[in-house]
């Protein structure tokens, strides 16, 4: 339960009490004031967890998601003792790296302690999530929490009813037990705002997390969650999980519910967020979508399809039949750096010892691109400025202006137009894979973003959403894929010029300035040990199948 | 094939170029040069196909589209004598109602007679419409077609490519003969353009055939056609269905492809069009929504969601399981005439008396209609103007005119949130039917309009969208369900004050000038024969339902 914070409060005393009150209720023996964040630490923070954490807690938070609601179901586990644990590593987790808004624990030790009380008085479970604990973005309301989204005006504003989302969850036997921090609006690719400052990676404290679900990848990282909620209008989902190495799940829209959720520039639909699980298996997403889906969310979200958990298409990928998949390396406009590209070709050299057959696919993300860019500044930033003024909060100049004014009607009937005409095209263009006896291609494999991760205050100078936000654009499903890790010996520098890479073999030109600035940027020194993640991309609704292929992916991967 | 159009023409050369192409291509034995057009008779057209049809043709034509698939697929009738026997009465039709805009029957006979060939070849069919004759609302486009929507600027634009739908249907073996006549950018109640005029409706001929997708209402009330292709923003599949005593169904949207579609005011998504069957039958319809669903239209047309037909849900419905109706006979802002309220009552009342459970239900329809005029003058009729703007053509002025400017785009936000709003409440409405270990509601049935039918002329007096346009803010499915005839010496007129009905039974005083305009209108000397006809409305998407549910009304009424 947050401090009760006066809303008419000038700006910067609203965020100062938001950044005293995010631990309030958490247990003092959680909580370890030595531990400091950090923007500029490089140590990963792989060895901290052991120093605080019981050997129980420990093994605990080593488990996913699957595997924790297995122990809880079979009684191995209680709920109080999976909370406590992960509220203790979360706990850590935010200390270091400034990734969580609110936890909410004795609200959640509550819960926990009645799916407890209901297991040991019936021996069953409340649902197919007893007693996990969940992470959620700042747009999800709680009752009795504050939601921000990355926003001042939010703080200090209690919630009076929960979203159809955390409903859900909540019926299914989920605790949700804390919010993770955004970027302001879910607007930008790092996690910062005027809430709480800035959210650094557990891998390497002097990068990004990525946003704008960053607090979510930072947090489940760092293993402080075994699920976490994030949102995705142009990679949000995805860019934190492949810069944490994570799971993470862009459904298409109306499959998971974001009724009642808060978000920026709400009504704007001509490319829609959406909202689905990152974590740190395809297994545990899987477990999520097949949750939700199972309770019939267009029974209360209007935005929702009733399209039930398709267990034939899930059933026909693991039944282990021949995966035909497109690979776009590079989309001719941003050439990804060194340890994206091994990636890639490590991923597509097992999956063809392994009998699936690729062959190269592109997307025209140019197109694609400047959709995206019609539909986020149609407003001229309007919505955002009026949302800043009901705070008085300052201007982070981050946001995607437009250097027009706002569009009128008309303008954006046009932007809806084409981003229809654009998804046609890309369907006759996939269903013509289908040539020659062949059924049409099932996924493609692309990288998630031409960088590796950004390091802080870097993201500006190497923003490119082409392989991230054609996925928007065409409401397709999405799920990351963590294939490594970048290797100072082996993930060596392309040349300076950017026309050959380190064993002398001829790159493609750069095509831009921002081509040439992101291969640039790239130093094996600076960014070993960060994970190193791709994506494959479905049609639309396709959630049952892209999963499948992630479990395929993840079974010939060696880092899972 | 259209008579050459210069497009470059003044308007009425155009337009009237236009009137003199309808039946070009048509075989001279069709067409019957005195039979005229008329907006004043009021003799019901119901002998005049005995006086020109032959007893095949008769008999071919009185069929509904299942009988006529099943006796195609049999052999015992070829494509080419349905098609020649449909053309015949359609243009017999065309000639006393203008309902048509273009006939191509030299293409149609072509691939009639591929179809004959094929299955005289092979002894099977191309698909499930092999053979049955389709008419379209003038916004398919067909290769070699004009497509106009109403508006002049389409007159002489040759398409070169089919719609989505059109190329399922043909996939299907369906033959698409002829495309009719709607209101000028599908925007009027009345069907009335500068393309060709007015329409009239064949029960008696001094009334309006409805709107928008009036040319089909009264090709297929005249039994012109077996099946017809209408769209659906505000009413316009079920307000010429109702008018002409038709089945038709308003599917949600992404069930039917519109992809390829000419409309007005493309790219607002607000409260987006439908593409949806109108017919003789429910089973028709039946035919139609499993044949389109069978083709897997979210292949081709991005809207489309991938939902195939569900069998398990229709047939639940026709196992003959209790159903349970809200009923809506008035919404307590216009009272229906005495015709319509009569239709309801006595279907509620075969329903309870073969074992349904029906209970009173109401929706909150002035805030939809708020909405759903939102939506619809959001640019200030800016898309409108420039569309007649390129012909020349003379504003009609019956355009839902908004008083104030377009919107801004935050404007046009705030709409779709309201229109959200209004739909998660009706969810909650609905599902709050459900208590008491009962299942929530199944469909609501409601009438279609207040008034009978308009005559020509009055729509302006008597348009009401409370009833349609609710259905289409909440995106939900609705069917016509043809109930009954005016009967003059039943169907009395109420109080002049409308306050009591003609057995003296008090009525609610009229709320507004509208209520009390639409009360004093009816007439039974003059509405006398009319067609009365009601909907019944399902959840979003439940297509499957809602026309098993159809079937089941069609079996208790009389009328079919």
């Amino acid at each position: 339960m947050p401090t009760k914070i006066d809303v008419n409060a000038p700006w910067k005393e609203r965020s100062d009490a938001k950044k005293r009150s995010v631990l309030d209720g958490v247990p003092a023996r959680f909580i370890h004031p030595e531990l400091e964040f950090s923007t500029t630490d490089t140590t990963p923070l792989t060895d901290v967890p052991a120093r605080y954490l019981s050997p129980e807690e420990l093994s605990i938070t080593s488990l996913d998601a699957v595997a924790l609601v297995r122990s809880l179901a079979q009684g191995t586990l209680s709920a109080v003792q999976v909370l406590d644990a992960f509220t203790h590593r979360a706990a850590i987790g935010h200390r270091l790296l400034n990734c969580c808004l609110e936890f909410r624990y004795r609200d959640a030790r509550q819960e926990a302690e009645r799916l407890d009380a209901l297991y040991r008085q019936t021996g069953t479970t409340l649902g197919p999530l007893h007693g996990l604990p969940i992470s959620v973005k700042d747009q999800c309301r709680i009752v009795g929490t504050e939601t921000t989204c990355g926003f001042v005006a939010g703080i200090g504003v209690v919630d009076d009813d929960d979203c159809t989302l955390v409903q859900i969850l909540r019926r299914a036997g989920a605790v949700v037990f804390v919010k993770t921090n955004l970027s302001f609006g879910c607007m930008w690719g790092e996690t910062i705002n005027n809430v709480i400052g800035r959210t650094s990676n557990p891998f390497n404290r002097a990068f990004s997390c990525g946003g704008s679900s960053g607090g979510e990848g930072a947090l489940l990282g760092f293993r402080g969650s075994p699920m976490g909620v994030g949102t995705d209008l142009g990679g949000s989902i995805r860019s934190p999980s492949a810069y944490q190495g994570l799971w993470g799940l862009r459904p298409s829209s109306g499959r998971i519910p974001y009724h009642r959720m808060l978000n920026s520039m709400e009504g704007n639909e001509i490319v829609e967020s959406v909202v689905g699980p990152m974590s740190h298996s395809p297994e545990s997403l899987e477990l999520f979508v097949r949750t939700v889906v199972g309770q019939q969310p267009w029974l209360h979200d209007p935005k929702c399809h009733p399209i039930p958990w398709r267990d034939g298409v899930f059933d026909d990928i693991l039944g282990g039949r021949k995966l035909r998949i497109g690979v776009q390396d590079w989309d001719g406009c941003v050439l990804p750096q060194p340890p994206v590209r091994r990636a890639i070709r490590e991923l597509e050299q097992k999956l063809r010892a392994a009998g699936h057959e690729l062959f190269p696919w592109r997307v025209d993300q140019t197109e694609a691109l400047e959709i995206l860019t019609s539909a986020m500044t149609c407003d001229g930033r309007g919505d955002h400025d009026r949302t800043i003024a009901r705070s008085g909060e300052p201007d982070l100049q981050l946001f995607f202006r437009s250097s027009r004014g706002p569009d009128s009607v008309l303008d954006t009937w046009d932007h809806a137009m084409r981003r229809l005409q654009f998804q046609a095209a890309l369907l006759r263009q996939w269903n013509a894979t289908g040539t020659e006896g062949q059924p049409p291609m099932d996924v493609y494999l692309t990288p998630v973003n031409p960088s590796v991760c950004p390091k802080h205050g870097d993201y500006q100078r190497v923003r490119y959403l082409g392989y991230t936000g054609t996925v928007n654009v065409l409401d397709f499903t999405a799920c990351t894929i963590p294939v490594t890790f970048v290797d100072e010996a082996v993930d060596l520098a392309d040349s300076p010029d950017g026309t050959s890479d380190a064993a002398g073999n001829p790159l493609p030109a750069p095509v831009s300035e921002l081509d040439r600035t992101i291969r640039q940027r790239y130093d094996p020194s600076v960014y070993k040990g960060l994970p190193v993640t791709v994506q494959i991309v479905g049609r639309r609704l396709e959630e049952e199948k892209v999963l499948a292929i992630a479990q395929v992916m993840r079974r010939l991967t060696a880092l899972q």
